[in-house]
């Protein structure tokens, strides 16, 4: 049986002491009834090896699908029900496609794979158990982090959470064969005030509908009678702060969306949209070569997007600048906008500022692995060999049957980009060892199919073993690739569908 | 000009005096500023009459569709940036259709008309001036409504929040050559303890997006090893509250998600799903022939669902019913579920209650018209006359050039039913007399085309001018039907592939 039955009844106990609203009879009852589903996970296992995911992103999600279901019982842990096809998750924020269409759900009448919706919360690499905390009812589902989640909660009274227990991220245990450690990583804002609480970010599909809803508001504000001009200015000034693919391809996304449907819709407003690119380094879209990374900048030059490079972000706050609150008489309690304040140009009144530079180390990899395996000193990734085996924490070897890949691993003595080529051609390889058994035999090597990049109205860069492509035909193998690269049939054919209505008929601006 | 200016300057003074947040000077400046998207609507007029439209359901939606933009200018306030095609809420509250597919945004490339997203406030029927507060960023956006917004706020509060127009909601005035005010209804929850709070609704889009969130994570949660037995079957007990077509189609829709994905998707769980239907009255479809609610009734038995008539809710709370708590020993505290408490059966525990019984009279009508308009003593609705003009609170005369359809008016001396299929024939017949200006000379009537309901597994029935259908083949005509009936080309493309993609690849069940 899976459950620690010891700890569970421990911290039961604690639970009626610090409790009164727990009836006192009947615990050993209940205990008995709450292991019946992970009875039926050891019922259903049927003799093979049980290979724990956790996390359900590139490297996660593409490794369980790959894994042979009559050799190994998967079991799933992730606080999202879905994986997110990342490349598309820019169009879905501007409405170019439907949010779902870059989703694929854990749980589908084909995949085979055990799933829990929780996060990792511990682990014993000893008695090979990993506790974890349900999510279902999680309040940030669909939002990437920056933070941890108990980040206000005090070490005591995170101790005191775990052992109330409370319906509210339940903790249990999971044992198993092999772990799979490929939880991903959070947004990086680098401690600069303001953003976590005020930035977009677009790694998960409710950032993108966020932005989508925030976008579309701030034209509806725009359009107000009440909204003064100095206002208008400011609700459509869309600041993008990092110049790699994601920023890039967010900016055109924007800008198409800006250009094709806004400018029919609100005809008065579109003359103050403006769309600036910042970014600390003094280039951008730095993986291609610099031809290419030219045609991007002129590209977004001659479509009236500025990239404003060697620019650094100080703060983020709402409301307008102290400037144009006197000069224009805004009301200083007035939020509908908010201030970007660069060490270069002072503080600049927005709509939106889109965060997409940067990762940190995830909270788990940071507290419950500390100690535990050997990190990057770096990036605070998990070390692992070359064949995604965990190094444990003093060098001297490997821990037994825990591998890690995606954005939380680096391989050591790599540098391998945390993108999810990396990722999910980890996940291709390790699912093939562990489908042939034969891990001992082989090495990872990444191989790099190249980079692509859309630039907005229907242009886009792509370099690939030597070859350099950009314009319309860039554009054309980039929706290629990525329709073939879709996991499902269900997108494969959707995405089209959509492709061909939203240019048919413009992108839909409802707004719930 | 539009704006009234000594209102506005003299609440400008309240203000000032009120806040001193507010900077002293400049604010005629301010004041020209702001009148500016008013001015432009009065140059864009170009000698057109002005109609403004209060609402944007069928009646106002469809009226504004039809209007001839050569001869009115159309200004349409609506605090929804979209009209619901409510037929297909249901259908896209389980995933049998993407949400978008049952929207059309007011704003789009082809409609001409002039929107300002915000609620109707205050009327002046002399000065013919609409006053109207900015919802833009609404927190209840998507959702339909039960109170009023202001319901906690005390009249001293309101009329202190009106004279500061703080910018959450700041008030502006729009006059009007013709009003037509079809803001139809709230839902009714004749006053049932905690149904406000702990019910869902299906009459707008958000609504339906809350239903297939809480649907899909009551079985995620059932799934977890933490659930107990007891919870396991509370939180897939799931009850209809109101036997009408929404109801009805609502309880099919789900069924189907149950028979056709949760089967396969999580084995285990299925046995325990259950659906009741619960109706004050003695039967339930009561606008069909005995022999179609028959028919439909019949089919529910066979596929599971209980229908209960003449069964009362006399409350809906969050947490387990008390003898389920003492017998299964469940925590007080533990609310992953709801107690809906009946008349006739006591406290039962369910994981969702859908409520979709009645209507109540919109607060704008209740408050803002009270004691100007002659209103229907049983609705409380708006009374008109057959040409749709409202009549005054004496019931000497008309209100000039003021109009009322949709849910919230009612016809003297008709009992035409609250539906779409009413709301928009008054919308089509008026904007035909508006069109060809010969109102003197034509009275409305209402053709009742039929009535139509889905009830699960392919079937339906379908009542037409003395002709029955049942089965599949009025199941056919269904979706014929409201194929036909949508508005825009984009959904009639969209709703045939995704009833296509589902059926063959399942629903989605990522929940975000």
């Amino acid at each position: 049986m899976s459950l620690t039955r010891t700890s569970l009844l421990a911290s039961r106990t604690t639970r009626s002491l610090l409790s009164r609203r727990i009836p006192h009879h009947g615990t050993f009852k209940q205990l008995q009834r709450r292991c019946i589903s992970l009875q039926a996970l050891d019922a259903n296992q049927n003799g093979r090896e049980r290979v724990v995911v956790v996390g359900s992103g590139w490297a996660g999600y593409s490794l369980a699908r790959d894994l042979d279901h009559s050799k190994y019982q998967i079991v799933v842990v992730s606080p999202r029900s879905y994986f997110v096809f990342t490349p598309l998750l820019a169009s879905t924020s501007v409405g170019t496609l439907e949010f779902r269409t870059a989703l694929e759900p854990i749980r589908s009448r084909r995949t085979k794979v055990e799933f829990f919706q929780a996060w990792a919360d511990r682990v014993d690499f000893h008695s090979k158990t990993l506790t974890i905390e349900e999510a279902v009812e999680d309040p940030w589902q669909g939002r990437s982090l920056v933070s941890d989640r108990h980040a206000d909660a005090s070490p005591n009274q995170r101790a005191q959470e775990k052992q109330l227990e409370v319906k509210k991220g339940e903790l249990f245990d999971v044992k198993w064969d092999k772990l799979i450690i490929a939880l991903g990583c959070y947004n990086q804002t680098f401690g600069t005030q303001g953003v976590k609480e005020n930035a977009f970010f677009l790694k998960d599909v409710g950032d993108a509908r966020r932005i989508r809803n925030r976008l579309l508001s701030c034209f509806e504000t725009a359009a107000l009678p009440t909204t003064s001009e100095a206002m208008r200015k400011q609700l459509l000034n869309f600041a993008v702060v990092g110049g790699g693919p994601t920023g890039i391809e967010f900016s055109a996304e924007m800008h198409d969306l800006i250009g094709e449907d806004m400018k029919r819709i609100y005809p008065d407003l579109v003359k103050y949209a403006k769309i600036t690119v910042y970014d600390v380094a003094p280039t951008v879209l730095s993986m291609f070569d610099e031809k290419l990374s030219k045609f991007a900048m002129n590209h977004f030059k001659r479509e009236g997007i500025d990239i404003k490079t060697s620019h650094h972000v100080e703060e983020l706050r709402k409301g307008s600048p102290v400037a144009v609150q006197q000069e224009s008489n805004i009301s200083e309690a007035d939020d509908s906008c908010y201030t970007i304040k660069l060490k270069e140009e002072g503080e600049i009144g927005i709509g939106m500022c889109v965060w997409s530079t940067g990762l940190m180390v995830n909270p788990f990899v940071q507290k419950a692995l500390d100690g535990k395996v050997k990190r990057d000193e770096k990036t605070g990734g998990i070390m692992t060999n070359e064949r995604l085996q965990v190094k444990d924490s003093e060098d001297k070897g490997l821990v037994p049957n825990v591998y890690a890949l995606g954005d939380c691993a680096v391989l050591e003595g790599t540098a391998y980009p945390a993108t999810a080529q990396v990722a999910s051609q980890k996940a291709n390889w390790l699912a093939k060892r562990f489908n042939k058994g034969d891990i001992e035999r082989s090495k990872f090597t990444y191989k790099d199919l190249g980079v692509m990049a859309y630039v907005g109205n229907s242009n886009a860069i792509l370099q690939s073993s030597g070859t350099d492509i950009s314009g319309r035909v860039a554009w054309f193998l980039w929706r290629s690739a990525y329709l073939a690269k879709s996991v499902s049939w269900r997108n494969r054919i959707l995405i089209p569908v959509y492709w061909a209505v939203n240019w048919l008929f413009g992108r839909d601006v409802s707004r719930f």
